[in-house]
């Protein structure tokens, strides 16, 4: 049941272990689900609840620690023996103020004689909060601690043949939903309709490959609410003529995501919309010319942006931000962005979600696309017509 | 577009700023997404980038605040004001070492004079990472802070008249689920195929009223892996004969969740699974007699435990928790919990999963319920036959 031949697996630990080394951090702590799934291939859905693997780098293996419950989940999708999956009972959760899970996360590192080392932590990742930190704090106070904030994050960046493999699974799956979702889209139609065809297609997947639930919820707001960048759908609307709807979602196969933005609009189309996908397209398509191994990803952002100045056009928000593996609430990898002051130089197989979504005042407009950087350029991982649809 | 009157929101935060007050917290920064919709209505799939909700005693209504892209969604969701609707723009995001948004909350914070105050902080929330706590407290070198962990969580508890419809809403939209479910489960029926049938009955919803996404990924393990609390579907699997199959899953309405789960086998089911089910659901019945006002959490899950004991078996995990507004990773208000040790003294109108989920060797069985408190008793919002379900 491994998504990965386990030596995938070794391969990621050793590079992990060559960046700890450098940074001098002697165990690395990953709390975050997306790092966890990278290392161990654990993927279940308990990251409600504290849970941590641990790396040594005088250990070989990781070592899981996960609530009792879910230890059966760990044997079975992670690669590591037995003995490295360390369960913790019900009696560590919900309790602030009495024993917690990283006072048996600490007394598994005491036992180890890891106690006194310099350990990484990843404090700006989603499931380690202030609380666990102090918890975590108190129960090892002769250990040295040091930000391993997207340590492992960043060892994701550049894709094996496997991951892509995957990621073009999450893209046939998306291009297929997307296709049927715009084709349900009319006037009368409930939104959530649309909504449930979605997520039926997204788990569906393709008749060779079934799908996983993505990191995030459909985005997918019609007329006004299509200023706001974030809505889903509403549980009584209706499409209405002229009205714009764009939906946002992404295939996700061993959680792997593939996210993809198209804009539709019911009726005839305002001159205003229509001119600014054109301007969104355009500027697409030279952003994309732009990228290949070498350039920065501010200097992606800067071609972008000046090519929509022309047009009196501005974006405040990101161009974009590295994609992969994925867990609620973010397919995003948190790590290089399109954005200015982001020095991040591309190379072969980084994958990104070049997403130039544009929320003006009263309407918004998105057309994105999944892309590798190749050896010499870039293409797209997802396929599917660069245009605004009309129904 | 309000799920609820405006004046169920100020009377939400009535009861907030009188909790507060007894404890001392003159200032209250809420970043549980949960927390924030219940208090100001947002509503939007932004939680992946910080935000929060200030809640101070001397200013009426709360201010959110919020990535610049989202501002039109919290106009849309909130009932607030529109100045006290605040904007931050990208750059405070995705950079550690530079400004953060919580540098900007702060700069909203002094800009209100309240940058000396008690200020509370719900340190153990998923939204609330170390890294965020360190930047807030840099950034209000004179504030002092107080942990205020599930202090909104906590005002949750007793549902209103609304609140308990749209949780009935969320009952029928599961049950329809259910049903659906586990009439399509055969030999030979692709998991991901029973998955989309999900998906799509809990956001198509009922005729009335459209679903919204649950909180959670379906729980849908299958065989050996029933044996696992947290299994969603394989992306290759096809149900085989001679296997047991536990489905937990919850529909969504206004954010307002109703979980249930229930155990079906393939074939003829094996006499110690029978026997547990039996169990499990006489248990259930005398657990939820038990439940009535005045009672506490700990009693419901002693006269359960005790129960189970006389066959020999032991649950490790609690028996349940409360239950109501959910974004990812959960649907829990974390706060009461059927479970050793917790005197929560049950109240009307208080919501529950009871979840006798027993994960044993080889396999598992859960047969749960979403009830509510009443007066004299409790009632369960799901109905559902409480049954093993042959296929």
């Amino acid at each position: 049941m491994l998504a990965f031949k386990k030596i995938e697996y070794e391969e990621r630990v050793q590079k992990v272990k060559r960046v700890m080394e450098k940074r001098g951090i002697e165990v690395l702590l990953i709390t975050d689900p997306s790092n966890i799934n990278y290392v161990t291939g654990y993927d279940a859905i308990s990251y409600y609840v504290p849970q941590g693997v641990i790396l040594a780098l005088e250990i070989e293996e990781p070592i899981a620690i996960i609530r009792f419950m879910d230890r059966h989940c760990a044997i079975e999708t992670t690669w590591m023996s037995e003995e490295h999956i360390i369960a913790y009972p019900d009696k560590y959760l919900w309790e602030p103020k009495q024993l917690h899970v990283m006072n048996f996360i600490g007394d598994v590192l005491t036992e180890k004689g890891l106690q006194n080392k310099r350990i990484g932590l990843e404090y700006d990742a989603y499931y380690f909060n202030a609380h666990w930190k102090n918890k975590l704090l108190e129960a090892l106070p002769n250990a040295q601690f040091l930000d391993a904030t997207k340590l492992v994050s960043w060892v994701r960046a550049e894709k094996t043949k496997t991951e892509l493999e995957y990621m073009q699974v999450a893209a046939r799956i998306v291009e297929k939903t997307m296709r049927n979702a715009i084709r349900k889209i009319d006037v009368g139609i409930r939104e959530t309709d649309v909504a449930a065809g979605i997520y039926h297609d997204l788990i569906e997947g393709t008749d060779a490959f079934g799908g996983e639930y993505p990191a995030l919820a459909a985005i997918m707001p019609t007329g006004d609410r299509t200023a706001g960048a974030h809505f889903s759908w509403t549980t009584e609307g209706k499409y209405q003529n002229n009205q714009p709807v764009y939906i946002e979602i992404s295939g996700c196969y061993k959680r792997y995501h593939a996210p993809l933005a198209r804009t539709v609009f019911i009726g005839e189309p305002p001159k205003q919309l229509v001119e600014t996908t054109k301007i969104v397209i355009e500027s697409l398509n030279i952003a994309l010319a732009t990228i290949k191994p070498g350039v920065t990803c501010e200097e992606v952002e800067r071609v972008w942006q000046k090519e929509i100045n022309k047009y009196g056009l501005e974006k405040e928000s990101r161009l974009g931000y590295a994609v992969g593996i994925g867990y609620p609430p973010s397919w995003s990898e948190d790590t290089a962005y399109f954005r200015p002051g982001d020095q991040t130089v591309l190379k072969q197989n980084m994958t990104f979600h070049m997403m130039p979504g544009m929320w003006l005042d009263g309407y918004g407009v998105a057309i994105t696309e999944t892309l590798r950087v190749t050896g010499k350029g870039c293409e797209t991982i997802t396929q599917f017509p660069r245009e605004l649809f009309i129904k």
